[in-house]
C-alpha cells in the first residue's frame, strides 16, 4: 500500500521558520518549537537579522546548507510566492502558511494571490497546509504552535479549520485527560484539505478516535465517501462552524468557506455513521466519552445525581437526551429488604441522596454498585459525592456517616472505581463560575482543590467526567447511537 | 383589598424550632436563624433539653411564656399531630413542616398521617408550608434555612418544591448578582402550594421577577388562571420537574407529586405568558437576564466572542436560539472607511477578533460601540477581553495594543460600560473547569482571580455575564419572546 502523501509532510526532520524573529508572530512559532524540544534541526529564517534566538538565522531558505523538509510562513502575503519558489528550489516538502490575508479578505487581489500560490506550489510539487492556520501539533515529534500544549500524547486526531477552535478544543480536551497523537489546523485549505485529513488519520494505526471542524468542505462527496469508510472501524466527531446565514458569512470572512446547505450536511453526517455536535463543549464531551468508555451498545442508566429536585431533573434529562432510566429492579429491591435496608421500597432509580440520608448506613455507591452489577444496566451516571460540593451529600450537622466530611478523598473515588469495575461510569463534577461571592474564601479555595483533586484521580482511573447531568447524558446517548449503528 | 392569607404567616415576630438542638436538622434551622440575625424572638423547643445553644429550651410550644407566630418542626413524623395541636392552643398562626417521610414513601400509613395532619390545621386554623421541605429564606427579616446564603435582599420571589432545588438555584443566582425578597421550599404542598404562592408574589409590589420549581401542580387551572394575569406585569419563568416517565416517579419519591402530562404543561406555561425552561442553569440564565436588562423587544445582535471559529459558531448559535445576527450596516462600513480603517470592508458581526488584529489600533470594543449607536441593532453579546482568558486577545508577543496583557480590568470593564451605554450588553466570561492541568499553577490562580474581578465589576454595573455564547444567545431570546408577548 502507498504511503500516504501526508506522512511525509507531516514527519518532518528539519524545519525552517520564514519571519522568525524575537517578537510577533514568526516568533511565536519559532519558540513554540524551541519550548516544545522539536526533535529534528530547527532554522530561523528572516533577511533582517544575523541571529534570532541565539540561533544562526539564513535571508531565505535556499541559504540554509542542509536539507529542508518543511517550512512555516509567517511572512507577508505579498513575500509568499518567492518563498514557495525558494522552498522548491530547496527541496522542502511541505510548507504551512501560517500568513493569512488571502480569499478570506473578501478582495480580489488577494484571492488571485492565493490563485497563483496555488500553481506554484502545484508546478513545483510542493504541498500547502493552509493558508490562514496554526498549522501542525504533534507532541511525539515535539511540534506545537502553541507552548502551553501538553507534551503527552494519546489516539486522537484532529483536523480543524480554525486554529482558535483547535486551541481551545485542544486545551479543554486535554484538560479532561484526553490527549492527540496530532492535530491540525488547516485554514482556507487550498491544497490539503479536509479529505486529505480524515483518509490519512483513516489509515494510521496509532489513531482510534477523529476529532473535526469543518467551515466549508472543500469536496462533499469525496468527503462523505471516505468518512462512511472510517466510521465503520472509527468515532469521527464533527462540529460545523457556518450553519446559518450569519454563520455562513462570518466562515466566509474566516476561512473564505462556503458554508451553509446545513440540512444536507447534516443528513449526510448522520448518514455516514458520525457524530454531528454544534458546540464546542459537546464536541468535547463525546469526544472524551470515546477516550474513556467502552463501546456501549445499550441505553439502560442507573442514576445518582444528588437529593430532591437534582434526581428529578436528572431523571427527566436523562430521558430527554435518549437514555433509559429504568426502575430499579424487583430483585435489588427484594435483597435490599433482606438486608434489613428500610427504605427499600422508596428508594429508586435515580438513587435520591436524601431518600439515602433515611437509611444511615446505606450510601448512594452501594445502590450504584448494586445496579451495575445487575444485567438490566448498561452505564452508570453519577455524582461524586465530595461533601459539601453541589450533587455531594448535604452538608452539616445530622449528615450520615457515608456522608462524613472528613472522608477522605481516596476512599470516594474508590467507590466509584468499584461502581466501574462492573458496568462503565461517567462521573459528574461541577464546574466553578465566578460572580458575586468572595472565591478568595478559603472553604470555597480548598473546595476547589479538593474537587481538582477528585478530577485528576477519575482521570487516572480513566472515568470520564462531565459538569452536568445533561451534557453526561447526552454525551453517553451519542456514543450509544455510533455503537448501535456500527453494530448494525 | 383583603391581605393574603401568607402575609401574615410570613411575617412572624416570633419562631420557635421544634426539635431544637445543638446536633441534627434541629439545629441546622435555630442554628440558621441565630446565624443569619433573625430580628424578631427565637426559641428553641426540645422535651430533652433545658437549654440549646445557650437559649431556654421549653419542652412544648405550649410552655413558651410569650406569644409564637411561626414554627419549624424538624421533629420525626409520629410526633407532628401533638405539634400541630399545641400550636393551635397557642395561636400559632403558620408552621413550617421540615418533617419528611409523608406521602412520599409510598406508604399508606404515611399517607394516612399526612391527611391527618392536614384535618387537624385545617379545624384549627393553622396554616402549613409543606410537609418535607426547607421553608423560608427572607433576608428583609433574617430567616433562612441555609447560614451561606447572602443577607442582600433584591425584588425576585422564588417558590420550589424542592429545597435541594431552592438552595442550588439561590446560590447560583446571586453568585451571578441577582437577590430574592424571598424564597420557599414548599415540598408537599397539602395546604399552601404553588397557587398561593404566585399569587401572593403577584401581589407584593415589591416583586418584581418570579421563578418556580414545580414537580406536581396541585390546582393546574387556577394555577394557569392566576399566571395568565401576573405574567402580564411581572415575568415569571418555571422549571417543570418531572417531565418524563422516569422523573414522574422521582418526583412521586420526592414530593408525592403526579407529575406527567408535559404536552398538556408546556402548552398551557407558553399560552400563559410565562417562560418555561428545562435545566437549573437555564432557569438561573433567564432569571439573571430579566433581572439586570431592561424590556428588550427586538431580535437584531451585534456580537464579538473571540477569533475565528469562535466568531462562526457564535453567529450559528446566536441564529439558532432565535436571535438576528444582522450584517454590518453599510453606514458603518463607511464611516470605518472615513477613518482610515483598513480592514473596513473584511471585518463584519460577529466581530472577529483576529481579523481586528489586522488593524492594530481598532479594537472590537469600539466595533461595538459604533454597533450599539447604530438604529439596527437591539442588543450587544460580547465576551469581556480580559487578555489571555478564553475569548479574549491571543496572548503572546506580536499583540496590537488592544491586546495588551497589561490593560487595567477597570479600562476593558469601562469599554463595556461605553457599550452599554448604548444598547444592553450580555458579557461573556468563562467558567474554570477541573482536571488534568495543575490547578494550583500560579499563571491559571492569577487568570482566575482577574476573571473573578472582572465578574464582579460587571454586576455593579448591572451588566449580566454568561459562560457561553449559547447561554446568552438563548436566555435572551427568551426574554425578549417575554417582552414581545406582552407589548402584544
Amino acid at each position: 500500500m502507498a504511503k500516504h502523501s501526508l506522512e511525509e509532510v507531516l514527519h518532518p526532520k528539519s524545519i525552517a521558520v520564514v519571519g522568525a524573529s524575537s517578537e510577533g508572530h514568526g516568533s511565536q512559532f519559532f519558540s513554540a518549537l524551541i519550548d516544545f524540544g522539536f526533535k529534528g534541526k530547527l532554522y530561523p529564517v528572516n533577511p533582517k537579522y544575523s541571529e534570532v534566538m541565539n540561533m544562526k538565522a539564513y535571508p531565505t531558505v535556499k541559504d540554509i546548507p542542509e536539507p529542508v523538509d518543511y517550512v512555516i510562513s509567517a511572512a507577508p502575503a505579498p513575500q509568499v510566492p518567492q518563498i514557495l519558489q525558494d522552498c522548491i528550489q530547496k527541496g522542502v516538502k511541505g510548507i504551512h502558511l501560517f500568513t493569512a490575508r488571502f480569499s478570506e479578505t473578501g478582495r480580489k487581489d488577494a484571492a488571485e494571490l492565493e490563485r497563483q500560490i496555488l500553481r506554484i506550489a502545484k508546478e513545483g510539487g510542493l504541498r500547502i497546509i493552509g493558508p490562514n492556520c496554526m498549522g501542525l501539533y504533534y507532541p511525539r515529534l515535539g511540534i506545537a504552535f502553541q507552548p502551553q500544549f501538553p507534551k503527552e500524547s494519546g489516539p486522537i486526531a484532529f483536523a480543524s479549520q480554525s486554529g482558535q477552535a483547535a486551541g481551545e478544543i485542544i486545551g479543554k480536551t486535554t484538560q479532561r485527560g484526553a490527549y492527540f497523537n496530532k492535530a491540525i489546523s488547516y485554514g482556507n485549505a487550498i491544497d490539503f484539505n479536509e479529505c486529505d485529513f480524515l483518509e490519512y488519520f483513516a489509515s494510521d494505526p496509532e489513531i482510534k478516535l477523529i476529532m473535526m471542524y469543518i467551515e466549508g468542505p472543500k469536496n462533499g462527496s469525496r468527503f462523505f465517501n471516505i468518512l462512511r469508510e472510517v466510521t465503520k472501524t472509527k468515532p469521527v466527531v464533527i462540529i460545523k462552524g457556518g450553519r446559518g446565514h450569519s454563520g455562513t458569512r462570518a466562515a466566509s470572512s474566516h476561512t473564505a468557506s462556503l458554508a451553509g446547505a446545513t440540512e444536507v450536511w447534516d443528513t449526510m453526517i448522520s448518514q455516514s455513521g458520525a457524530v454531528p455536535v454544534s458546540s464546542i463543549d459537546e464536541l468535547v464531551d463525546v469526544a472524551v466519552s470515546f477516550y474513556f468508555l467502552p463501546p456501549i451498545t445499550g441505553r439502560r442508566v442507573g442514576v445518582a445525581a444528588g437529593a430532591g429536585g437534582a434526581t428529578v431533573l436528572a431523571a427527566d434529562q436523562c430521558e430527554e437526551a435518549g437514555l433509559d432510566v429504568t426502575s430499579l429492579p424487583q430483585d435489588i429491591r427484594e435483597e435490599l429488604r433482606s438486608q434489613g435496608i428500610q427504605i427499600w421500597d422508596w428508594i429508586g432509580n435515580p438513587a435520591d441522596f436524601s431518600i439515602n440520608m433515611g437509611d444511615a448506613n446505606f450510601s448512594p455507591p452501594q445502590l450504584l454498585k448494586m445496579m451495575a452489577k445487575h444485567p438490566s444496566f448498561d452505564l452508570i451516571i453519577a455524582s461524586i459525592m465530595i461533601p459539601g460540593v453541589m450533587g455531594g451529600p448535604p452538608p452539616g450537622r445530622g449528615a450520615p456517616p457515608w456522608a462524613n466530611p472528613n472522608i477522605p478523598i481516596d476512599d470516594i473515588v474508590d467507590q466509584y472505581k468499584q461502581v466501574n469495575d462492573y458496568k462503565p461510569v461517567l462521573g459528574l463534577i461541577p464546574d466553578r463560575s465566578p460572580g458575586a461571592s468572595d472565591n478568595d474564601d478559603a472553604q470555597e479555595a480548598q473546595r476547589w482543590k479538593t474537587i481538582c483533586e477528585v478530577g485528576a484521580k477519575l482521570i487516572n482511573l480513566k472515568i470520564p467526567f462531565y459538569p452536568t447531568v445533561s451534557r453526561a447524558a447526552n454525551a453517553a446517548s451519542k456514543v450509544i447511537g455510533y455503537y448501535q449503528t456500527r453494530e448494525r
